[in-house]
């Protein structure tokens, strides 16, 4: 029932999304290349831009403009922090892709897979020298830089420690050694927030710092983001385990064959399962190498439980935080469908 | 001769090095600790940790608080500006060596065989957070975030250049396919200013900065780094196809194993070698694997030419450069000792 409804949602939305795009899209992609190509020798500049060529919807940075625009009535100022968020964003995808030996990324070759993994080291190296080109560009350099260091550690420790979650499938020194123990719902939260939702608070912060200083509607803005985020990361994990593949685009169980316990379905189906189930969930996300039939199984095991159910309700928490924070902000038509986007959809 | 001339001065210089060490030494690790400890997780703070504690003389941070001390009396101020350096050759290192596999450094294992490939990824982009850290820990800012991008961006720029000098040994598809037809002289001084030039330049230059608004101090500052940092290169290159490897711990032809056009004895060597020799030289380099046979047959094809003394006297002239430089700086004991031991030994 669920997809139903967020399938409704999301046609209504696409719109939006649409619209957002050809009204800031042509922006955003100059201030993109603008950072990018800056001091890139000819034979490096395909292989810079590349990465933000193969697409991806622009979510962040629309967000960044529609705040400053429902915030200021303009969005001019707001495009050096537009280009920084959605820098931000391929630069973890690009070493994302390197960690996860990832191939196709938007049904086109990652960047590791078309230039090389190590190729793809230099070109990520360049693209935080990029962002660092347009913090330089925002009104205020130093209180830019800090909020984009902030974010992007934020990024790397929850990567880190989305990882660190996981049973098996790494054989990094450091990934086998530093394996959490176990993992909790508090984890968890931590974990998304950081992966996921720092980012889209980050988004939606910086477009308020871009054209006002005024430390409440920053704060709200931030809290909007980072609430949407984790909504949407626990609705992203329920598609994962349950998702209709054809529907979304996505191998069933994915998460299982990864060993994630950093998948909210799996860690509270954990936390319901008896010992006898209990036992056989975390044998198969510990296999070094987990089959379809075991991800079959543990979807399942899984389907016995109440994990779902209480996850869309945990999202629904979410979502609300989310829309209570952006009821303190600014009103436009723009950013309320825009945020009814966010806070249904995955992005 | 070269050598019993430059181990003269070694031994002399070290004495230098290792006041300046002991005198600037614990600020400068408090610094980097501090920066790089800076919102880390208690279960990442030894590997984040790691890279910096494998040694290194730390030549880059006390050059920059001998200039400052020179310029100012004082170093304090320096300190960020010295620990950014310090971090920056430490970020690039951690990436190197995922790019070329390095397993042991400074006699001890490398990050990247450590931790592992991937984990020292999450460590090198945590690494750039603590420059940043530091960035704004300085006494402007704007104007060292600025600096920070164009030199990493330099570094970054000089990897990739001495990789494109390559002539056979990655896979990558962009190394293949962007590999360089030929390399002249004023390529290889360029690649080798902004791969190892830039950093050095940039220690001297920030020492500066740090103490005083001076913009000839500061250039003098960089001319020196950047002209003692290619007249370094310069040797290394000589003493890795021609040094005794007892005495300089490195394996003879290294680089010709490396394929590399990039070292300036292969370069000028080339540039004098009559068709078939040349022809000979250039099928060794271009072989998937370079034996130790054929590395030896390549020393003897360059021994024949006068390259090692075209090379020596090039790098005799940007000694005389840096110097010239040095020569509009303040004075002191310390900076001018400091210098004599960067101009004629490797680090």
């Amino acid at each position: 029932m669920v997809y139903i409804h967020l399938k409704k949602v999301y046609d209504g939305a696409m719109d939006v999304l649409d619209r957002l795009s050809e009204k800031y899209g042509p922006r955003i992609e100059e201030a993109l290349a603008k950072y990018l190509l800056r001091d890139a020798a000819d034979d490096f500049k395909d292989a810079v831009l590349y990465q933000i060529s193969t697409g991806g919807k622009r979510l962040r940075p629309i967000l960044t403009l529609a705040v400053a625009e429902a915030v200021s009535g303009n969005y001019e100022r707001a495009l050096p922090a537009a280009a920084i968020v959605e820098l931000i964003h391929n630069y973890s995808l690009i070493y994302d892709d390197i960690i996860d030996r990832g191939e196709v990324r938007r049904n086109k070759p990652t960047t590791r897979a078309a230039f090389g993994d190590y190729a793809a080291i230099l070109i990520g190296i360049w693209y935080r020298e990029a962002i660092e080109e347009a913090v330089l560009d925002t009104p205020k350099p130093s209180e830019f830089a800090r909020e984009v260091a902030k974010v992007i550690k934020a990024i790397d420790e929850g990567e880190r420690l989305d990882i660190l979650f996981e049973l098996a499938g790494r054989d990094d020194p450091y990934f086998v050694k530093a394996r959490w123990p176990s993992v909790k719902l508090d984890d968890y939260i931590r974990m998304v927030g950081l992966k996921t939702g720092a980012l889209i608070a980050a988004a939606a912060k910086w477009g308020a710092m871009s054209v006002a200083d005024d430390r409440q509607l920053a704060d709200a803005a931030w809290d909007f983001g980072m609430n949407a985020g984790i909504a949407f990361q626990i609705v992203d994990d329920v598609l994962d385990i349950f998702g209709d593949p054809k529907k979304f685009g996505k191998e069933i169980g994915k998460d299982i064959k990864e060993h994630k316990r950093g998948n909210i379905v799996v860690l509270l189906g954990l936390e319901e399962l008896d010992e006898r189930l209990r036992g056989e969930l975390l044998s198969i996300l510990s296999k070094p190498t987990v089959s379809d039939e075991d991800a079959r199984r543990g979807v399942r095991i899984l389907e016995g439980t109440n994990a779902k159910e209480r996850a869309l309700a945990l999202a629904d928490k979410y979502r609300e935080r989310a829309l209570a924070s952006l009821s303190k902000m600014p009103h436009s038509k723009d950013l309320e469908e825009l945020a009814a986007f966010i806070v249904q959809r995955q992005f």
